[in-house]
């Protein structure tokens, strides 16, 4: 059946669900027919994917979200077997690997019958090497005796891992699962830390400030601004959502001060001319690089933007393909803007969606877009990939306030990110590198 | 496949489009296997539905949103052929029938090669009755000589139509179509009005109100609320977002008056104890029922929520099926709230989504939905159905603010629906009905 359509029915209930990124992300890992997707389907009780006896039917992780008893709300992450084979084959397994990276939680599914394999032992080395939480399922456990069951959830190679037998023919060992599923992501989980905290007292008032420039269609607001919105609303405080022409108006019919004002990045400039000092200002850009990744990191990288010589490469890297109305930020823009200010174009390679290279020593830096539509694992894994191979990552936000000279001011309300900034802003003027 | 799933690529990709309701809706109509879907795949250039020689493969009518040229954003809706047979195929011509009443546009799609049999001619009636902007496409043109084709144009069949041949196989005609829809839509579409026109002026200020209790899960903010900040972006107005509890301190903090308070209807009457006599109130619903449908027709109809007795019989009609958090509105709210006011409990029938029901002579009164999801044409027909049948139609909006006992005020910024249901108000007393 080729026909996929969402009914208007389902796009409403969509828009009624949980944003994908506020979720928990669990990805499932294992040889082809170990029983990934009957797993999942018996885990969340639909028959979301193809169960098949074809060895490797899923191809490319396909993500399915839905509430997951006694966890909460969560996404499901269906990945190729990791001992497909031939050329795509080892594309597929590249796939899954990659997705391992950012899950919250890996099951890794283990075909009890079959036993533990070799290809199960490198999987579970390359969960353990990147500090994955993880659960080994002892799938197809009907097959084999309790007695062999238990042996197999002793074995040495799951030494570390809680280890449980399940049949997702039977349903037996399900509602361990889930119980185990909720103790390991209790203990492990870092969901996206709040965007205003400590900016915006419970009861305070906040101006947000969004370009006539709009970046969504009629109808729509961008997610970090809805998400901020919303935010504010549920601490009881308010905010007054204008355009960068109204800020000082908008100041001057307030009888307090507000609390901050935030603005799209891309607007910055103008508004810190009508924002006074005494106001704390930011951006929505960089209140996304606190929530969803490490602010001071990527505060501490942002000097190096200075230092970039043309021709050099750097990577700009989305986590989503957007449809950008009008002139996109990331490709065009920021490119732009480090010409004019470094004197000459740079090569730039753009990665999109989920294409995070591996192998990042050809870059001289990267910058990171906001990633709303990713999880904070997620980005805080593609910022240590950085940092293990020594190219600086800042983030569209950060990198946009240090292009428009005004950094010092939007990074002010978190001192220990602006400390850091400023400290690796003297190293490199120290050592001549600016 | 049965293997559907969004990437969060295309999550994101739908989070950045155009909301579906407002979007022009184009339904094609016609025999089994007359082409419907073969033309929508020529028309989109994409292999968005199954094309199969099998008569009726179209069961449930399928939506799909895309961007047509040089019409704009657009919905197709692929229905099932209108002489199916059998009693399940009955009730697909039912269904149908039924997306008919809320298209914005219908492609009559006939088999030239079959010419104009006894079902298109009972289609083009319901068409010409229910007043549908319509365009026969006379399909498969490639199969006929273009005699044969212009003679079915012109045929009396099809005297007060644009009928244009048409091969989906070979794409001749098919920029004159697009072309020809372009037009009928210029002067037949009756997209939604602005929400806040004539209430807010440009470059002014509101202040929305938005309850504690959210209905919409954590990150995200409720249509009619994006929908209504986004337009006052647009139009260089401003916006403060603040709860329930927070009006009479925010008007206090302002060196001005807002121009208008819009509020959660379940919040109408805490919000109006609030805002002083001279400031514009009225609430998201409201706003709707003007943009969505006729608002002095909704308000005429609403006294007769006074005169209900207990036991007798009302529909509430929800043109989505969320899912509500906590207490919901349509189905618990107004009914108790109706129950409580006129001394005892309705029977009362919940219709959902698109099952609108055809016979509305049961029903002393129906309460609708904002319909934030649907076109303005879909509520407009609904409302037109209601009056055809005598049978007085109002919205939750004014529902809640009537049975509140606000209705007077939420009104007022509309002269002509208040004028309304003062006057309808005033002919019930005196018939001695309330």
């Amino acid at each position: 059946m080729t026909k996929i359509a969402l009914s208007q029915r389902q796009a409403a209930q969509a828009a009624l669900e949980l944003p994908k990124a506020l979720r928990l992300h669990i990805g499932l890992f294992g040889k082809r027919n170990a029983g990934k997707s009957s797993l999942i389907n018996r885990l969340t009780g639909q028959n979301l994917s193809i169960v098949s006896d074809i060895p490797g039917t899923t191809t490319d992780p396909v993500e399915k979200a839905c509430e997951l008893h006694p966890v909460g709300p969560v996404v499901f992450i269906d990945t190729a077997g990791i001992d497909d084979t031939g050329e795509l084959g080892a594309l597929r397994v590249g796939r899954s690997l990659s997705v391992m990276q950012w899950v919250d939680l890996a099951l890794v599914v283990i075909d009890a019958a079959a036993g533990i394999s070799a290809d199960d032992e490198n999987l579970l080395a390359s969960i353990r090497t990147r500090g994955i939480p993880a659960i080994a399922v002892l799938n197809k456990a009907d097959r084999v005796s309790n007695e062999a069951a238990s042996a197999l959830a002793r074995s040495p190679a799951l030494a570390d891992l809680s280890a449980l037998p399940v049949s997702s023919l039977t349903g037996a060992g399900i509602e361990e699962l889930r119980g185990q599923i909720a103790r390991t992501v209790s203990e492990t989980w870092q969901p996206d830390r709040p965007l205003t905290e400590g900016l915006v007292p419970r009861g305070g008032l906040a101006v947000l400030v969004t370009p006539i420039d709009f970046g969504a269609p009629k109808g729509r607001l961008i997610q970090p601004q809805t998400q901020t919105i919303r935010e504010l609303i549920d601490q009881g405080s308010r905010c007054i959502v204008v355009r960068e022409d109204q800020v000082a108006g908008t100041l001057s019919e307030l009888r307090r001060k507000p609390d901050a004002v935030i603005t799209d990045s891309q607007a910055i400039k103008a508004v810190a001319e009508q924002v006074p000092e005494d106001i704390a200002l930011t951006t929505f850009s960089i209140l996304m690089a606190r929530s969803k990744s490490d602010l001071t990191a990527l505060a501490r990288a942002t000097p190096f933007l200075n230092a970039l010589r043309p021709g050099e490469r750097i990577l700009i890297s989305e986590t989503c393909s957007h449809n950008p109305q009008g002139e996109d930020i990331g490709r065009v823009k920021i490119p732009n803007w480090i010409a004019q200010k470094q004197g000459g174009a740079m090569d730039v390679d753009i990665a999109v969606s989920k294409d995070f290279p591996s192998d990042l020593r050809p870059y001289k830096m990267v910058i990171q877009c906001g990633g709303c539509m990713v999880t904070r694992r997620h980005m805080l894994a593609r910022l240590r990939e950085c940092i293990a191979q020594g190219v600086p990552m800042t983030n569209y936000g950060l990198a946009i306030s240090e292009l428009q000279g005004v950094l010092d001011r939007t990074l002010s309300p978190f001192p220990e990110a602006l400390a850091a900034y400023r400290s690796e802003r003297e190293k490199l003027e120290q050592s001549g590198e600016l």
